[in-house]
């Protein structure tokens, strides 16, 4: 299926079966979440999977009870770093030098654009910029979900603090900001056979020609 | 090709040839990120489509002279709702109630979650959020284009007040908060041919079996 048919195939689902999905399901949709756009290519994110049934037992009350927590098949974590440091952003650039085969020097310009806008924030801010390059991989992840037939449902209504705690993520300097469910839809789920609502293309879009 | 192989291909483009995309290609992308996940499906931004010369031309000095501002077929333009008032939220459960021939009241739990939601928020808050929702339509955005083999650079860098006054958003409620430039890469974009670079799957993943 193209990606339109795939985004109108796909939807949050409400409630899960407790199926697993296959391995090369799971691998093909993180690493098209791995390939995800974002900016400067920096990714300040990282992502955890849990498919431990304890874990997610743990981690229901602090989404507020909701079953995909437990009856998913895995949960990605997405969790951005806490402080983007000059030591993350130069491991970068050295990726890039190695990957490419040129010298780090070449790659100076470049590596103070990125240290120049990360210093220009706050650390509050650099948590929303990176949020917002970790939601660019949680559209892409949602995608591929789709594009493997695997049910997904983004989770903004869990408590991170909790989920840090639980899943170790403030030692390592994370910070998890949205949660997103794969497993199988079950056909007592009383949206999925709802059809998709979206805005009108004429109060969505405006074009200036 | 398949999602992987779109994100393989795809690159933030640096320098583009200013030939226009089809028809065809503009609609498949603008249908793909009208239909992205959204936080309950609110989907609280708008998106412009930039086309006339002149206009982007106003608008290059805003974007720091970065070409693809005016060598692009389109620009879109991510635009934020300022506040997310209680009309809007209503509007969209009457479309619910409209498309899946319910009434309105039987959404009622529905519509008061997203009220609370909203209102737990401030002004700022509810931008920030909204904007994250505005990412994921970027995230699908930059995949819609690479399925239709059309370049796309997606831009941080330009000064959200100057591009809202030239295109009059804040007049409409509305915030620029990302721009994507749509278009076809140019032979002498140096980064054209260039590996791309990723997190390692080690560092970028967890895994809690």
């Amino acid at each position: 299926m193209n990606l339109i048919d795939n985004l109108q195939w796909r939807y949050a689902t409400k409630k899960m079966t407790g199926e697993k999905i296959s391995q090369n399901a799971l691998d093909n949709i993180l690493e098209a979440t791995r390939l995800s756009a974002s900016s400067y290519g920096l990714q300040p994110y990282n992502i955890m999977v849990v498919s431990n049934p304890e874990i997610k037992q743990q981690l229901l009350p602090a989404a507020y009870g909701q079953t995909q927590i437990t009856d998913s098949s895995h949960l990605l974590i997405f969790s951005i770093w806490e402080n983007i440091s000059d030591l993350q952003v130069n491991n970068y650039i050295k990726d890039i030098a190695e990957t490419r085969g040129i010298s780090v020097e070449a790659l100076k310009s470049f590596a103070d654009t990125i240290l120049g806008t990360v210093k220009n924030l706050t650390t509050e801010q650099q948590q929303v910029w990176a949020s917002k390059q970790a939601y660019i991989a949680l559209g892409t992840a949602l995608i591929a979900a789709a594009e493997q037939q695997v049910d997904a449902t983004p989770m903004e209504g869990f408590i991170p603090a909790e989920f840090d705690s639980i899943l170790g993520l403030k030692e390592k300097g994370l910070k998890s900001v949205v949660v997103l469910a794969l497993g199988r839809r079950s056909e007592q789920d009383s949206l999925s056979n709802a059809l998709k609502v979206r805005r009108a293309k004429d109060s969505f879009y405006s074009f200036v020609d």
